[in-house]
């Protein structure tokens, strides 16, 4: 047949040259500018991303096959447990030997193959011998059938002691990829020098300022960024990253779509699609620097900047607290770099409670106002109800951009 | 004299109520929205604040009626020395009891004196018993001719071995002015509780991040934040001061002026009045922050938003060289709150290399382009002579508002 005689089309090589790091792709060099997440994939093209994350192997054909139809390519994620008991459970671990081959069989050669990327955050279960040990003999698997391609696994944390174990243990992986928040991200590098590992590493998720990082309210309410202040955050991330490219192949930032964690909006770098409110999936500040970063520009038309948000004239640090059936008062100031006119949708949920672990699913919360949109940059509400809850604002530009930022409040 | 006969119109206590300090001034409560510096009042007035700082306590009877006309009050500057040996001199000593007693003749019964304060930041020179002992000496002789004002003295940071020390030594200070910069504001609480003194604290000079706590290029110029990164410290600013209202009776922002700190631009409220770059001394981001802060409302007209700036696409942080006779570009993006039309007006200095220190006089470092003012917000230059250097860019609203970044690059 004619495809076995084409020459293979992905060939992909990390060199050393000099002190420095670079990822080749088919002899050229490649800077990962990768996004974790596979929706929206035409906007990611438009705005200059040439790879994407995923966290498993379903559906593995048709994802690889969606990067290539978007001129990018593929880390694939394949899951391993984070319970250190599998990894001395002899089924189990024929198991993943079991679906490695088959993956290997079916994906090997397809040209948007990147990197396989053996486990997400095992770390946060464990960092014993047997669990590295396990992902050496699957790293070792994956280069007897495939030496065309690096392989990975990716931790939480530049931690040293597990960067440590991984270098010990599965000498076979090739390059580390790192999950790094805002708070942390500006001495991942420092951190990486640290250890004993002596190859490059890939930052494989990246973001805001985590949930965990930031101050929160007397009622443990954690406070997020604004739109602004994220778009600040990855502007950072990005000079940080870029500056370390001898060390670093690129990253994935984090989360190229929309999720509930904490919030509907903390780590969504796009919002929600939702009947209610009227969203459509707006793309947020944040995608605005991507596209800078990615490419050189800006995106023709930008999203809206919200520069202050107050409830009752106090800021989500001042502990706000409301009288129940007494009316209060959000505002938002906002301007937009293209001058488009400006929306506003309003909503306060109930602030959350079922949580989640490490990004395990979590429920929207209760909403208590419903489709609340105006031409104004002020609104105001009732309460009767004692609780904790949350005022949000979406700031519409009416060309598929939003700007977002909320306050959690007391009504006592 | 009937003026004698008239009640005392300038009566300014600090009470203890429950676990709050609280200013009073006529026996209404006076939270301190302050300034630093005693330019611009007209607009100071016009913007909410209350009161202005002096650092020396010439022409103090103009100060005082300029700032009763502006229905402003003064905290008083009384210069003292930071070299430990003027402690130890009786000549010295006698010359300050003297000009103290004269202030008191002349001053005590001014309507606008709200705080007398003796010395600025003595403790970067000395921390000795004989330095506090002597401040104690002349807050006595305030003490004993005034009763209707607070005894102050100012220190840089909230170093507990000099509270202390002004605690043993010089107990008759009422209120312990603190100048933090932005790197270290966050946590000045947290030291003042560390310490023995039992009494209230004023945040008597605070700003952006300073150019001690930023970032460097290989070259050692210090970083400096973007108009809208200093408006965003300075928010955060006023929210944890205003936070901590129990321990804080309010604060001086530095510096309600413009001066030459290793940059044109660095610590001004206000960019300078300069002919050649055709800048009028126009309002900065950072006081649009203020107005919002005192009054609750943002000024009718806000200053423009700089979003990004770079030169040859890259970032301050990237250490940025060009070859000699090679052209660069620098490239701003910027958006207008009011969508007031854009003017963008460029500079290309010498980096500044005759520094002062602890805010001493510095000279404007040299100029290298002349009055480049352009509808454009790219800019493209060619230097010939190695080299380290700092791009600067205006952009101006046509409204009395300006956003100022820089970057510094190197030549070679």
């Amino acid at each position: 047949m004619e495809a076995k005689t084409k020459p293979f089309n992905g060939v992909v090589e990390i060199k050393k040259e000099g002190n420095q790091f670079n990822l080749y792709r088919n002899n050229k060099p490649y800077y990962i500018n990768g996004i974790g997440g596979f929706n929206n994939l035409d906007i990611a093209e438009e705005y200059g991303a040439n790879s994407f994350r995923t966290w498993n192997s379903k559906h593995a054909g048709q994802v690889l096959d969606s990067a290539s139809h978007h001129n990018m390519t593929v880390m694939l994620g394949i899951t391993m447990s984070k319970k250190d008991e599998d990894y001395h459970d002899d089924n189990y671990k024929k198991q993943k030997r079991l679906e490695i081959q088959e993956l290997l069989d079916q994906y090997k050669n397809h040209s948007s193959l990147l990197v396989w990327a053996i486990g997400n955050e095992i770390n946060l279960g464990t960092n014993s011998a047997e669990a590295w040990t396990f992902v050496e003999d699957l790293a070792s698997i994956i280069k007897e059938h495939d030496q065309n391609h690096p392989v990975c696994t990716v931790i939480a944390g530049a931690n040293s002691d597990v960067i440590n174990n991984i270098t010990k243990y599965a000498p076979t992986i090739n390059v580390i990829g790192i999950n790094s928040y805002a708070g942390a991200l500006h001495k991942v590098k420092e951190d990486c020098l640290k250890t004993n590992f002596e190859g490059p590493y890939i930052i494989t998720e990246w973001g805001p300022v985590g949930h965990w990082e930031v101050d929160k309210t007397r009622w443990n309410a954690p406070i997020e960024q604004t739109s602004l202040e994220k778009a600040e955050s990855y502007k950072k991330g990005f000079q940080y990253i870029k500056k370390h490219d001898d060390l670093f192949l690129g990253s994935y930032v984090f989360l190229w779509g929309q999720k509930e964690e904490r919030t509907p909006t903390w780590y969504g770098l796009f919002v929600e699609t939702n009947e209610d409110l009227d969203l459509k999936g707006e793309i947020c500040p944040t995608v605005d620097v991507m596209c800078y970063s990615w490419t050189g520009s800006w995106p023709k038309n930008q999203a809206p900047i919200i520069t202050n948000f107050t409830l009752n004239s106090k800021y989500a640090i001042d502990d706000i607290c409301v009288n129940k059936g007494e009316t209060f008062t959000g505002k938002v100031t906002a301007a937009d770099p293209d001058c488009d006119e400006l929306t506003y949708t309003w909503e306060i949920l109930k602030e959350a409670t079922k949580l989640g672990i490490g990004g395990s699913f979590e429920p929207r919360p209760a909403q208590i106002t419903k489709n609340i949109k105006s031409s104004q940059n002020e609104f105001s509400y009732t309460i009767n109800e004692e609780g904790a809850y949350r005022l949000y604002v979406y700031v519409l530009d009416g060309n598929n951009h939003v700007a977002t930022a909320n306050i959690p409040f007391l009504v006592k």
